[in-house]
């Protein structure tokens, strides 16, 4: 089993087999997903479907000898096709991951995992009792910069975590189905389960829609964690500077993560001063920082890469994914609560 | 009178006076009041009070021709004395303040202006009633930073301001008698109070004490203003690195005001993209920003120097500050709900 | 023809032709000639070539349909194929595009053009009495930034330019036939002489060899251009972290160009100041910068992808490209001189 | 005697006594040293001279108590006087310094400390005959900066140093008595013969004069040094934006040193990668840096205190200061080379 904090970068290539996919949505990310599953050695591409014909025409240009079709049921009813990648909108996760589980094949789906809490519990419940294995898309999760933040806090460098503080802006306003908590925040909500695996106690959501489409265009969601840990996103479809910075602070460190940057995406402070003091008092008044930093060089590998290659760990191996439909499942309750605290005007939520 | 975005700079030399100060309170900030005070030509520097002989002495040692006390009536029974300075907690404003209106003292004090709404309206009235002028120190809107954001709003070049998204964190928990909200949101609030001039409606604090010392350390608070207008303030005294990070999205462009840059400080973008259309949504998932940016030369001044001399400019003048009693009135008013709300666990408070 | 400063970015379609290629080379660069040669319509791979079987196994996984050989004469004496790319040392450049062009191919090959002068020469005219087209690979002509700049200045923006200042580091010391020069500087030579088209008159390289290899790790070089026009290069393979950062003031603005950045690769500085007065010369002695500044969006097309694109354009038209023997021709005797210079110790080379 | 990287910060107090200074210049640099020596307990500013009237009136609003005068004669003359400070234009350095060293007293003069070697040679005869300390104002080498730096370097973390390169731009022109290598080159030469402590061997200066007026306004000098070690410095004046970047390559680690920055002005790389390696080669291609990076906090002390105060100590205890005149005369020595040269075309010198 994959250990936290690094991969092996080796799928088994003894075992030989080559697992075949069938790529349903060939949009945005489809087409990335196709690619790498190409790229890797112990996976293949037999089927893509997409229900509009010019993006499958696309996808014919650059792969013809790949089988093309607008119907999933050809993907489902292929008895080759080991795996189903569902890389679509996610009002539509439920009914095609359910279809793709009901034909005895593994799951590999885009986040969020579903719409709702429900959905998700129906499929990890199928998928248990037909022994399948069920991977959501949290690609930050195989990052160099979270691999890097997760090893630090594991080592106990930071020290006791106290907060985690995301601001994640775009322009954005297109999303036409959802709000701005449904796109943006499963990347943060996802890559703070990773890092602490604490459990969320309540939560609550203030945002605004600006043009009265029912869809909020930004949103602030605060969390409380177990043990003391306060987590906060900032979420805003309205900004034509792309921010993705996060805050964690520790009781011994810091860690500052501006993932906008080519290098340098990881900081790590130290406190430096005994802010008790009235000569740090001073200092922290006037000062930039107070302590040390270091930079450690990230492994820039790409993350949706090595989701894959882990993929094909877990299923040569038979082991669970870190990011299987429990995983997806949290997010998605998070999700839902946080939208729900949002629709009613910040009111604070239990979980 | 002062226009909104720039400083004549020049207060009336022929009318030749110098006003006299008393300056009550040199600790951190009363050292930088007192070496401005004593520069410019139209201010002078009688007498300074501090309760602690050791920072008189520190005093002394600069300006051996100010007369040191440690007793705040020889600044109010001297008549030669125009103008208190109030540079102390805030705990005591009200009493200090009250006593030198009472002793038909202008006054000059530190924001915020007062610990509650109650004093500060009766801070109002009683300078109404002598017909004395009241400045709170919101330096800020001193600031050339401030200033050019201002003047850009007021030319519409931003458009409709949708949003204000602040983020001010540093080393604190220092503080022994407010918490984080009372520290750091004075800043903010005076400045989007003087940036945008618009209503608060209601608002909603969220936040921690870590050490359960029963003053918060961090807090998110958010701000719903009239028209449409959402802003939100993050504050946290737990990071090793100052940041003092504001963005302000309009209709037309965005502003990018990062104080700690030495250069750069303030950034404006072009939106530069219809992100309705497909292509629009595509390049915005990609790009870091879609439109030309241009960054303004600011003003170096230092904001406390071009402040007194405004309030020079005031007082010869006969006219209202822009940062009266009445302006840190309506910063107290949010600092009072903020922190209400905060205490009730984020329950949203109406203004 | 396209002119300088921008592409129209459509080669013309109607003609329906597609252009076979042969590459020689599939090591570094190879690679990505090959793909945007398969991903551009009008362009097809038929034939890699390269020396090494692993490599050309490489080739073969990715693009099953291409011919592989390890003998490029499978290349010359191929009638489908129109054109010869040569991705290989550029030791070996005269000799393999000689051969291409004495069967009737046209050439684009890895830049610099050719070891010397006199190679370079013979290859012109050899192309020119068939009646070909050579095109050397400067791809910085094409990136979005070289674009932008040459656009600012052929307007006038920048005034006259004074000076050309470029610093080019990594770390290299892996070349194992040429030296820095010949490694760093055809980027930059190509670049100048792109955006300024003026005649060099005399230089002088400065370096050193730290590792008594008899190749210089690192090299200054200054070339004084036609019209007070001063350059400057620092060429350095000794630097663990990249920097590639170019200066050009004019007598109107300044252009920073820092191709390291993600974002906001270019700035373009005001002056902003008069620096005869002495107000000018103080505020030039503390501030960072005395003028405004603006940071143009860059189009963030692949330059090699906008410059095969423009080869095939001039093939089909029958143009001459910008980047034909001739400009390669001038670079190389740039890199001649400036290697002679550094050999003799800096000593100064007319040109 | 003070040990190379570090202060001890105090001057011995319980010698109690006072030393007076004259100081001679009071333009841009002068209130600077004067508030300082003012500041600092065992210092103190008798008498102040300059020849401009208008100059002295500032200076007598700020110090009431000091003396001011149009002739120097008056600090020579003056017996309570031990220190004259000479902060004057390069030209009347030796005549002001040697009046002052006749009369008895030490000496703090402005760098660069002469206009030509003789000079220096003189005052440094006469200093001893006289037993006088000459201290001349290389206030870099007391910033946190370089400080650090000299402490990296001489801990052996950096390793063999390789090269030194720096880069100093800024607006100028507007000197009227020397060009741009009198002007910048004394921080640069000053710092690195501070930081390795090796002769130099030859040099080479290349440059134009824009402006027909006789005065380089920009040069690229390179010196080689003993052991190896080639240095580079880029001077500019035509730059509307300013430029202090630094970069010191060693065999094990480089320091980046951008002294603009106001926080990480000092950034310590490691090599990370065996760049010899086919992995190495490729890797150095694509990253921007191949190892970790550390950034440690810089002491935020101002450096002209820090300089003034051990000028004290070595008052005090009878020592020599690093930065005496014999570290005043090898800057001036490659001053003057490197003018040489540079009104030579750049014609290589043996030091």
């Amino acid at each position: 089993m994959i250990e936290h904090g690094h991969f092996t970068g080796k799928a088994n290539a003894a075992a030989g087999k080559v697992w075949q996919f069938g790529v349903i949505g060939y949009g945005y990310w489809g087409p990335n997903v196709t690619r790498n599953l190409i790229l890797i050695k112990e996976t293949a591409v037999k089927t893509i479907c997409d229900q509009n014909p010019e993006t499958l025409q696309r996808a014919a240009e650059f792969y013809p000898a790949v089988t093309l079709t607008e119907n999933a049921e050809d993907i489902y009813q292929d008895p080759e096709i080991d795996v189903v990648a569902v890389i679509t909108p996610v009002s539509t996760h439920y009914a095609l991951a359910k279809r793709a589980l009901e034909s005895g094949k593994h799951v590999f789906v885009e986040k969020p995992f579903t719409f709702n809490v429900k959905q998700a519990e129906e499929l990890i419940t199928l998928a248990e009792e037909k022994g399948l294995t069920i991977m959501v898309d949290h690609t930050f999760l195989f990052t160099g910069a979270v691999r890097h933040i997760k090893k630090e806090i594991d080592a106990g460098n930071i020290g006791e975590v106290y907060y985690y503080d995301s601001t994640r802006v775009n322009l954005g306003l297109f999303q036409q189905d959802v709000n701005v908590i449904w796109d943006l925040a499963p990347h943060d909500f996802s890559i703070l389960d990773f890092l602490v695996g604490r459990k969320p106690i309540r939560l609550s959501a203030l945002g605004l829609d600006h043009f009265g489409r029912g869809i909020e265009n930004i949103a602030y969601v605060t969390v409380y964690f177990e043990e003391n840990l306060i987590a906060h996103f900032n979420f805003n479809w309205l900004s034509p500077v792309k921010v993705r910075n996060t805050l964690i602070g520790g009781s011994k460190k810091m860690v500052v993560w501006d993932d906008m940057l080519r290098d340098e995406k990881i900081k790590i402070y130290d406190k430096g001063v005994d802010v008790e003091s009235r000569e740090g008092i001073y200092r922290s008044l006037i000062d930039y920082r107070l302590g040390d930093m270091y930079s450690p060089r990230i492994n820039p590998a790409e993350a949706l890469k090595q989701e894959l290659i882990y993929l094909v760990e877990c299923l040569q191996q038979g082991t669970t994914p870190i990011n299987d439909g429990h995983a997806g499942l949290r997010i998605v309750r998070m999700l839902e609560a946080a939208d729900s605290s949002l629709k009613r005007g910040g009111k604070v939520i239990e979980l």
